[in-house]
């Protein structure tokens, strides 16, 4: 396994692959890996020659009272599993190579990045892209993977890859979960004991919802206040939102039916947690 | 030639020449080409063995109350300027596949793009970043080459190049002029003949910066009232900007010293004429 700081190596490298007929396969994470991670490396596995994991915590995706700087971070344990995943590369950029002073260019997805997420992180969904853009130029896949956590990001990352035109083939892979349900992610790292033992009510109100979609109730507004009573038996705890959208456009949906995307964030204590669920198979 | 319409036939194309070894040259025009453009093709001539023009008339570059409806067009024309000229390939596709109904996706290069023409153009060089990165996208080129008539695009395109890991090596072209000195553009069709008889003179007034830089003249704003002077003699017409920057960051220049840019744009009538001018080798 190769570890490459340096934007012109990596190139030079991605040129080496292209030039020898291998299929190159992109991981973009902020590292501290988690079982959701590894999940996506492995479901790239069969699908190209060479895996290639970026670990970079991209400052431009962090608003400026946001936790960039206490982010998790821990690329020993991180490098271990990937070696033991047999990943190829690891791209471990430092943000002055990535960010260089005088930098200057930022990619909006218009309209994508404004909702959900988006309005209680302005300038996030910004940074997501522009920093995916460069991952693109710099190591320049024939596929990369995202998890589904982050879904309204997966849902800018394809507007963006069709719009610029970028000869990527996006794929997505399913949330991983404690056994408890509560989503892999970097920041449950964050939660006290008692915050942690709350966290599973995040899903449970997910599960929650679709049961109620799958009963017939056709108003989201009913499914909404139901989670809300739930989530807000959590103490110490704020929603920052609950929506009910449309997978592929992310636009609110009216009434109950065909795919339903349920998505929320809620602030546990100080720690922001995010969680959905897409439910198929309704009627339309 | 090959004239190519569709994106996904141009993206093949452009696969099966670097496959082949090929290096690939790009000239982005809007089309209506002039002995600019043909000036770019040539100088492009030795440095690839397979050279694109790009022919489209990038909607998003133009204001709500610019020309675009009415900017010059003539395929016919230019298609056999670019079979003299032996060209390999035209890219010319249509605005509704470059940008499909729920198109969102914008690149902005901050800070240089809101001075001088962006000033009075606001959106435009989002506009230019937007197109050049697509095209860079579908065409994939080894490098592109720009008129440096259009300095401050050819600034924000550099910048967007470096900023977004583009690995295109930019080139530029000087300015063609007619023999009077006009710079060529295809937007001089529109000029009356009364106002094609007054054109040369911002070409004149740029000499004439230089003049004054080289007599040793340190005062940009001695400069710019002498230019004034000369360009408020053409009748109806009316000064955008006159600008003394730095060539390479455009802020403007405090002491006429080093390299400095002396750009404007001028109306004459409704017609908006850009025109500059690099001088070199004053002492620092």
């Amino acid at each position: 396994m190769r570890v490459v700081k340096q934007i012109p190596e990596m190139q030079t490298l991605s040129k080496e692959f292209r030039n020898s007929g291998k299929t190159i396969g992109l991981v973009p994470t902020m590292g501290y890996l988690h079982e959701g991670h590894m999940s996506l490396m492995r479901n790239l596995r069969d699908q190209c020659q060479v895996r290639v994991v970026s670990i970079f915590v991209n400052p431009t995706q962090f608003g400026p009272n946001e936790d960039l700087a206490k982010y998790p971070r821990d690329f020993d344990r991180d490098k271990q599993l990937c070696r033991e995943e047999k990943v190829d590369v690891i791209f471990y950029p430092s943000s002055q190579k990535m960010y260089p002073p005088h930098y200057h260019t930022y990619i909006q997805v218009e309209n994508l990045s404004e909702v959900m997420c988006g309005r209680s992180r302005p300038g996030h969904f910004r940074g997501v892209a522009t920093v995916v853009a460069k991952l693109f130029n710099i190591i320049n896949p024939h596929i990369a993977i995202f998890g589904e956590k982050d879904y309204q990001q997966v849902v800018v990352i394809r507007q963006m890859v069709n719009d610029l035109n970028f000869e990527v083939q996006i794929l997505t892979s399913p949330i991983v979960r404690e056994t408890d349900g509560l989503a892999m992610s970097s920041r449950n790292k964050y939660l006290t004991a008692a915050e942690r033992k709350f966290a599973p009510v995040l899903y449970q109100s997910l599960l929650e919802a679709e049961k109620m979609c799958q009963r017939g109730i056709q108003n989201p507004a009913e499914i909404v206040e139901k989670m809300t009573a739930l989530l807000n038996k959590i103490p110490q705890s704020r929603i920052d939102y609950i929506s009910l959208v449309r997978p592929e456009t992310l636009t609110p949906v009216e009434k109950i039916q065909g795919q339903v995307l349920v998505a929320l964030a809620v602030y546990l204590g100080s720690t922001r947690l995010i969680d959905n669920i897409i439910i198929k198979g309704l009627l339309k």
